[in-house]
């Protein structure tokens, strides 16, 4: 089992991607081909500590940058280590890949480099939800697809279903879709028409919920389109920095305050640590035929780290197999769309065999 | 100066919201006509102490409740407390008026019985949304049209700029649309086109905000449909009570912890006012031709009495006529789309004349 790592794509220097990336190798025993400049990398291993043999480089002599537009990222760097990531899976030197960069780059690259599971119209992006309770939730699509219709809907309350249930060990996942209010007859035509087929596919359906609801734990499975999952996941995300914020101002005012909150510090560490979605260090790109895990842009060490032993968990587990199992089992690769992307009109121009 | 008010549709009894009027009158020398059940209010008034001057009673027998849905509540019960209020202002013996009911109730009655202002498409609930650095800032459409065209969005920045304006007094509000990134290239083709739309417009456009940034307080004026918007505050609003159900989770689990907030107490409840939207006590149905204020359904005594006094401010510093003259400034009066709600395709049969 080979992961193949991206260290140049982050907001931080490669250099500290790497740390991670041999922090995981120690910690998890995993074999990597880290992906990026091999005379950095190399410069860099010499100085680290590790199990030779658990690590190779593969040379990527170009970075698609956050600020690139992901389309022409895509047709122009064809020697960028997002792309070198995407070709080593497809190739089978490795088993899936992880990359904290440009999250359109990585989406377009995988699915064209890798295409698309059996059966799935769109892939979508996943991600972790913090919950009250602590039950394990995840919100899909956090982005991929501006609008989406029934089925794409329904495909991806088989996909996040199917990592719950190998990812979690639940079996019968509890799939919610946002709206905005828990009538069925609540929200656009397609919503409704969503709630009454989720009703009848046989999932463990429990209604509409409010985004108010989001942090309750009431389900495994969030669904909604990636504009709204986008907002959402956003906002929450927003809130608890400006919560910090104000709170972090008012505590400055009085000593008082400040010796309280050193006595709460524990406290504190352990409610951000609940709130913290980065404990996964990466969200699966769920939907494509291959191991694709998107991190955080400002992933450090640690992220990285954790980013790469959930891409080895996803491997294990087949997350993937269990999709295209489930899709068939519940019959919904039977309408294929063709594939549609945000303001992408020139991807037709995009050869479909990169 | 006459507000109407409706002390019978919240999830409190009446009583309590009766008491928040007779609070508004001792404080603002406001004179009220309080709407609902005559008997009971008047039992209730007699245990109180007010200048009987400045109370008047509408009987109501009838109430829209919060399950009911809007359009059956508002064909069905003629004499409710909510149509009521919208009458007295249409018949012009109030000059606006607050409930804190049934939602969707409120926005039909108002539209069906005080019509849409001169050069208004459509009707948008604005809410105040708190920022970490105190800037005024209003959100709107808040959940009264599910999708919206281009012109609806810029009559939205036309009809929040003007409350902004003449409510908190700031010459050139800031305008930002809510999008799932900053460029002008990002979210849907409408989203694209309203971007371009208010770059010419002539306001102080500031660009795409996105929902992470909604707290900071960048702007006075956020732009997005209803459903968007619904989505967001909520999940806001749910944020909040969920960081609190967790922080109180994990408080109590030591002594130390306890007496740290304890020491904090005032910084945390100054947190919460600032984080309290509830301070005006009510959102305002903007673009309707009437000073129409919808109250949250919880709303106690203390929300009673804000929300009569931001009804009052509306009728004083005249934001209904700002709104008719902005709109005809910007020349945004050209086009009018036929009224569409939330799945109500029923409402042709409701005569425009109620």
């Amino acid at each position: 089992l080979k992961i193949a790592v991206d260290v140049m794509s982050g907001d931080f220097p490669p250099e500290i991607l790497i740390e991670g990336a041999v922090q995981a190798v120690n910690a998890f025993n995993v074999q990597l081909i880290v992906v990026g400049k091999a005379d950095l990398i190399e410069k860099k291993l010499k100085t680290m500590k590790f199990d030779s043999r658990l690590i190779e480089i593969e040379n990527a002599e170009e970075v698609i940058l956050m600020t690139d537009d992901p389309v022409t990222g895509f047709k122009t760097k064809k020697d960028s280590s997002i792309i070198k990531c995407a070709q080593l899976v497809k190739q089978e030197k490795a088993a899936g890949f992880f990359s904290p960069g440009n999250t359109g780059a990585t989406l377009i690259t995988s699915l064209f480099i890798n295409g698309r599971l059996k059966g799935i119209s769109r892939p979508a992006i996943s991600t972790f939800i913090p919950t009250v309770n602590g039950t394990p939730q995840v919100l899909l699509d956090a982005g991929a697809n501006l609008e989406c219709n029934v089925n794409n809907l329904l495909q991806f309350a088989v996909m996040g279903s199917s990592l719950i249930k190998k990812y979690f060990g639940i079996a019968n996942p509890k799939v919610g879709l946002i709206n905005i209010g828990e009538e069925s007859t609540k929200g656009s035509d397609i919503l409704q028409k969503t709630y009454k087929a989720l009703e009848k596919l046989g999932m463990d359906f429990i209604g509409n919920i409010e985004s108010s609801q989001t942090l309750d734990g009431k389900a495994n499975v969030l669904i909604t389109d990636g504009f709204t999952g986008n907002i959402l996941i956003k906002s929450i995300e927003g809130t608890f920095k400006s919560l910090i914020k104000i709170a972090t101002k008012e505590i400055k005012k009085s000593i008082f305050y400040q010796t309280g909150a050193l006595m709460m510090k524990s406290a504190l560490q352990n409610i951000n640590r609940i709130l913290s979605a980065d404990e996964y260090g990466a969200a699966p790109l769920l939907g494509v035929n291959a191991v694709c895990m998107i991190g955080h842009g400002h992933s450090r060490q640690k992220d990285i780290k954790s980013g790469i032993r959930v891409t080895m968990q996803y491997v294990e587990k087949k997350v993937n197999s269990a999709i295209v199992e489930t899709i068939k089992e519940y019959r919904l690769n039977k309408i294929r769309v063709p594939y549609q992307f945000w303001h992408m009109s020139d991807f037709r121009e995009v050869p479909l065999e990169y």
